[in-house]
């Protein structure tokens, strides 16, 4: 219902678009988390990213299930195939579900269709947000601001791929695979180190500081605030390259190849940055690889696991209260003695 | 039913009065906050403002929509235009909602109607304070004391002129464009910086200290309070002056010329200012805009800028310890650096 | 149903029965704070209070709307004149409504008719204690115990003369016009200074200390519980001169004068004293101008305002540490300058 | 049902079981409140109690009211009075309502009856352990477990004589006139000074520490418990003797004088002490006329005073931290000085 | 329905099991606590108690009414003496009802038997685990854990053997005699001292530390968990005996002689340990009389006295923080004083 | 639904898998808890557990009872059994219950068949995951997170083999055996000593840190997560293994010999490490007794008790702020000790 400021229109931010750009190309890197100053348009792309994305071939049911993964389906597509129907096929957008800051975790996991049970007195699921952002995209501003039991609820979901719903008498898990995107100001909070891990890529976005980058932010969204058709008309062109572009990223993402070198580098930097478990190389590298396919590159190279290790590594390193310098420069030190290797 | 102070016959506050007119000519600067002593009139400023404001075209909908902005409509419109009907379209005064501390969330965002609901077992929104809000004011005396996460919510709102609702089963979004007024007194509690950062304008009142403008308001008060009928008829022109000058200011606004150069100036006045993000810059040029079309000009010049920068951004500057100046010097400071530039 | 021991029979006290008189005779005042020891006959005055007053010409509602005032009728009587029928006039005692401790905000408030709403599938209001308190006395014995939100609440409609209830799907206003009269003990918690500027008159009762009057106060009291009919009918001829004197106060009221030289007077009193806003000097005024009319002058004197000044200030000047005398020095030193001037 | 120990089989404890029959004698000398080690029979005291009272005339009504006492009648009562009806006169015991910790607000005030309710779609008032202690006694152990608003609400129910409802849309007032008992252990947690002072008497109890009296205890406990019939029996004389003593004491209340030379030195006594307020010295005249009516002399003399002093007055001294000795020697002291005068 | 591991096979703990079988014989003694190391086998030797003791005679009620205290009948049996019917009578085990952590306060007292409410819209009560337990056990494992006010609650009505409810509208009681059995680790909290006072009897249960009495335990359970039929055949006759010898215990246990030297030997070792209260001695004597009875003897001796002695003092003691030596030191020398005495 | 990565597939971890397996074939051996590192598979190996356990002979009821424990029956087999009808048996898969974080205890421990009571007016339970768990797993990850009255009452089932009912006006039992797994990152928070105790065994996992594993680890999820199927396939026939040989252990367990000589060994460890309770050496008894019925042994050696010291034991010591060296070198060294003896 709402117009949004086109994503192609952005002025900056480019590691931002870029992380979205990954993450939608394979969700299976995990989440992403933008961190840092208000008024910097994290919100504005997450929410332009939504009319950009390619659609989605789904079932028509509620959960847009993927029509090529039976073995996933949801409980109705599942009841549909067992009585030896094909479910129908229908083309849908991507979801891009903005949770509102006090959704309520019945809302979110989805929970008993009251009126359904009020006046038939039969149980019922009625699906909740996470039904919603299956194959999509979850939003969730100020996810510093959320309970960390939900935090964790939605990151456990989106892990796993499903929701599993046990209580007030319901028992049933369905699909739900979606990118959590979070966006928050370190000031007002932070988050635990042990939910840091679970995001895919994190990216902090700060206020440029150029006058020229500014005035060219101001008048945009001036001319956009003031008559929105028009500027969105402007985008039209840029929007459907870019679309176009992901889309051919997605289809050729499985015939990119990485290397055994590669997995070996990534593994190195890993263990001499001393990262916890073996999530943050599996994020490397799958990252590297979408970032091959979205630049049409056949083979995962050094400098693409060089250019997103800011954003899959940095937040997973410890603190280090005797070192003086950040994550950043650790990350670089680490990159540099393995490209010297 | 109960009969306002006028607007026009405040003695004295017009700091926080010029703030008022400028929010009602352009909503989109943001918020209005009135922080200071008790019993300088803040309320009464507000509470006056309703009876001052030119009426609207309407939809004959519960949530006023604007007949303009179909792109805009709420799900009832929505509804009649693709039945192919047009909305009837009413004249209404623009709402002053003034939000009693206490409301609950529920009754501000709206939520089930639940006298519908156990008659007839369909769920049905009850549109809440948000709703009748909708194109008007939203006033919360002592918003210091509301609760972080109700602000934050009505901040949102505000923001980006929709309440969206996910629950109790009810998923559904309706127009909520409003300009929130808040006032409080800073004794009593502070509001996060990041809650202040989010309204455009804030001013401070204080108490007058010199004896003819006490009894001037004492006078007032105890005149309009013992005899209110004959207290409004004495003003009643000068209310109509200015709403006639109001409706001016609006039908010009968009003709008012904003300069490359007076982007730049507040560009850099907020740099050197330091302010996060570029909300204060975007406030500061509509505000600009709005006080140069309330005076029938057709450029923004400097000056406004000047006039209107501790309002704009007195409250988005951080504390700074080492300095001993408070935030108005240090904008005095950086104007007049601008300037000589 | 309970007897109340009399009003006139009060042995000492004058400061707080002083005060009670003045809010009868120009609820406008504000409201009465009585804060002192235990034991002192706090409770008793205020209750006391309801037998001595004279009765009230009212619409026969449940808001027993003032018959003069068409312009705040309630719902109730403004549907009956817009059906073009007048409200049937009753005369009644003025009510002096007892609220205790631990009422919940429903009670206060009035919230919905549950009975009928469950009967009928209707909603409807059902006037609190706010509406019983229209017109008359709302007091709360240990009022710094009460939680603040609710103190807050009731000041807020004291101040504005109206209920505004916005929720359980209610949306109304009904006038509540009331003298609010809180007692308490400093001993156990004190109200916040935001809270104690917005009382009208405050006073501060002590136990006596010479024998006499205690001797006097036991022996009332003793005779008073022994055989309250006898000692009722002994005071009957001094309630009745009583209840004559308020209302012939109240009548000459609008008859009394305040000269520019005392509003001058009350303004620089108020400078010199450092209150916060206009609401001492207003109170000040007010409680002279009653004052005078209490005693059947025609004009508003120094002498009144120095007499009312430690019960309309004292409660709002901060508290200077660094000066030792207390409020009360403070105040006697700037009327005697205010004199000398 | 269960069989108490009785009253005049308690061994030692006579400050206690003196104060008991005092209230007995006056109910409004106020509450009892009796502290010290656990195990030292202040249970059994307060629970013999019943057994030994005299019984009550009252009206056939949940609230057993007074049939001498018309004016406080109940709304039951007070309607049958109206209409033209004289209630009917029933012989009751004096109860003795033993509160379990932890009923619950609604069961102490009385509440809603839901049942009914639910059946008839009708409010009705379902009375609460108020209404059963009505004209008794209402005892509660470890009092100072109990949280403060409920204590409160006791005392001042008790201090009225009327239990004032205004909730659930209840809105009633019944009489509610009882001795308050409150037993407890000061180790497990004190009373706020202000709830101490609303207590008529205090006395504190402890584990006796010769022998003899031990022996006789564990014996007389050991007889009771093996084979409680013969033991009652045992004790039916001075039972029955306790209850015409009494009974008498009732009766001559009225009739024992107390001289303004009594009235004075309890002043004095009080103010020599500096206890807050006149409750101090009203308890402890009310006090030395039930004990000079037990003892069947017609005067109260300075021996009562001196007699009930340390009960009415030490639970009511500010504890002076400069002064080393308790507030018992403080006492002996003020009437050694008052005795002397 | 699940096998108990026999109470006669349980390798040492003989405290435990001592104290146990006393409380067994005479209920009187009140509760027995039982702290120590986990995995001492505690549960299975309260749990193991239920298979050896001898069945009742009770009416054929929901509490199982002993038929020989007709005084303390509850309702239902009540109400058919009244109606002139004799209870039937039946011979039921001893209820040993384990309360499982978690258990509501609802479920702990009884309550509201909602369906019957919901069917019939008549409130009756449905008994809860404290009914379940009259005359028998009631066992908590890790009382340590619960909630202080249900222990407070459950000492209350073992102490007073009457379940008294006032709530959701209930008023009634029952008779809820059983002996309170709580085992827990003092490491994971402590009971309050005013708690460990209400029980009459503690023991400390640790980990043997001879490899013969280990291998023993752990055979014996290993063999009882691979076949629990074959080792419980086993017992079978050791189970008997010891169910006889119970009983004759209790049968002869009024014939067994108390001295008054005994009294007083107890009443001297209470006095020189300051124990408060005479619970202690009164815990004491019971106790060697219920010793002296399981041993056959027909007059309680000193060495029962000292047998028993830091079973039933030892937990109340007040710690001396100045003195070195425990409890049990403690006890020693004051019984060895009197001994010599 | 989902895929499970197969156990067999796992690279490392072999002292997790192997306590897995150990559970799997003597679940008396009590829960395991797997703490460590994110991201390091623990909970890819429980999950995978389920596929590879050999299928159960199981009454046709909700709690899957065993045929061959009658003793045990569930209320629905009991009855079935009392009616003199056999329970029909079905081959079923081991359960593991996946226990959602958030669940509530209504959920785990089942509860009042709200659906039904509703329809019919009649209670009826409605089983929770402790009876899907019956005879199975029931895995938590993050148990840590979880609340301790869970965590308790889930140890407290597993022990007892039984789910203990006492709500809502529901009082049953029924079978509830089942192997508690628990995985968590100590860095979020720890479980308290008493809880630790309570698990059998209890191993740590860590991140690999040479790089072949870790690139193995990388590889083989990267094949999983791209073509499930075709890597599932070729897992096919040691999967079939390790069934086949966890059936075999389990049955000859009983057979295999565990001597006296053996049990002094255990019991001598224990004492010198100083664990508290018996619980230590019955779970490492056991544990060896099922590893060597693992590697088809016939007789319990110190080898077994050697290897699996650390799991059994090393949770289960205190802390010993001056010794240096952790838990494992401790137990290393009273192995050394016990052999050279």
């Amino acid at each position: 219902m709402k117009r949004q400021f086109p994503f192609t229109a952005i002025v900056g931010q480019s590691e931002l678009t870029s992380a979205l750009k990954l993450a939608a190309i394979d969700p299976g890197i995990g989440g992403v988390l933008a961190f840092g100053d208000r008024g910097t348009g994290k919100s504005t792309a997450v929410r332009g990213l939504a009319a950009v994305l390619p659609p989605l071939k789904a079932n028509d049911c509620p959960y847009r299930c993927d029509p090529a993964r039976a073995d996933a389906f949801c409980p109705v597509c599942a009841a549909e195939l067992e009585a030896g129907r094909k479910p129908k096929i229908v083309t849908v957008p991507v979801p891009v579900v903005d949770m509102p800051l006090g959704s309520s975790e019945d809302r979110i996991t989805g929970g008993l269709d009251l009126e359904h049970a009020l006046l038939t007195g039969e149980r019922r699921f009625e699906p909740g947000l996470l039904a919603k952002a299956n194959r999509g995209f979850l939003y969730i501003d100020e996810i510093n601001l959320l309970e960390d039991h939900l935090v964790d609820l939605l990151l456990d979901v989106a892990a796993s791929g499903e929701n599993v719903v046990e209580r007030e008498g319901l028992s049933l898990r369905h699909p739900a695979r979606f990118v959590l995107v979070g966006s928050g100001n370190p000031e007002e909070g932070e988050l635990r180190p042990q939910l840091l891990d679970r995001f895919g890529l994190s990216v902090t976005v700060t206020t440029p500081n150029d006058v020229k980058t500014r005035i060219a932010v101001v008048k945009a969204r001036d001319r956009f605030e003031r008559d929105p058709s028009a500027f969105l008309d402007e985008c039209e062109a840029a929007e459907r390259a870019l679309r176009d572009q992901l889309e051919a990223a997605r289809a050729r993402l499985d015939a990119v190849n990485v290397s055994d070198r590669i997995l070996e580098q990534a593994a190195q930097l890993c263990i001499s940055l001393g990262t916890d478990g073996l999530r943050a190389e599996l994020t490397l590298v799958r990252a590297a690889r979408a970032l091959a396919s979205l630049r049409g590159e056949s083979e995962v190279g050094f400098p693409h696991l060089a250019e997103l290790a800011p954003s899959a590594l940095a937040h997973r390193l410890r603190r280090n209260p005797l070192e003086e310098s950040g994550s950043g420069a650790r990350i670089e030190r680490a990159l540099a003695e393995l490209d010297a290797a």
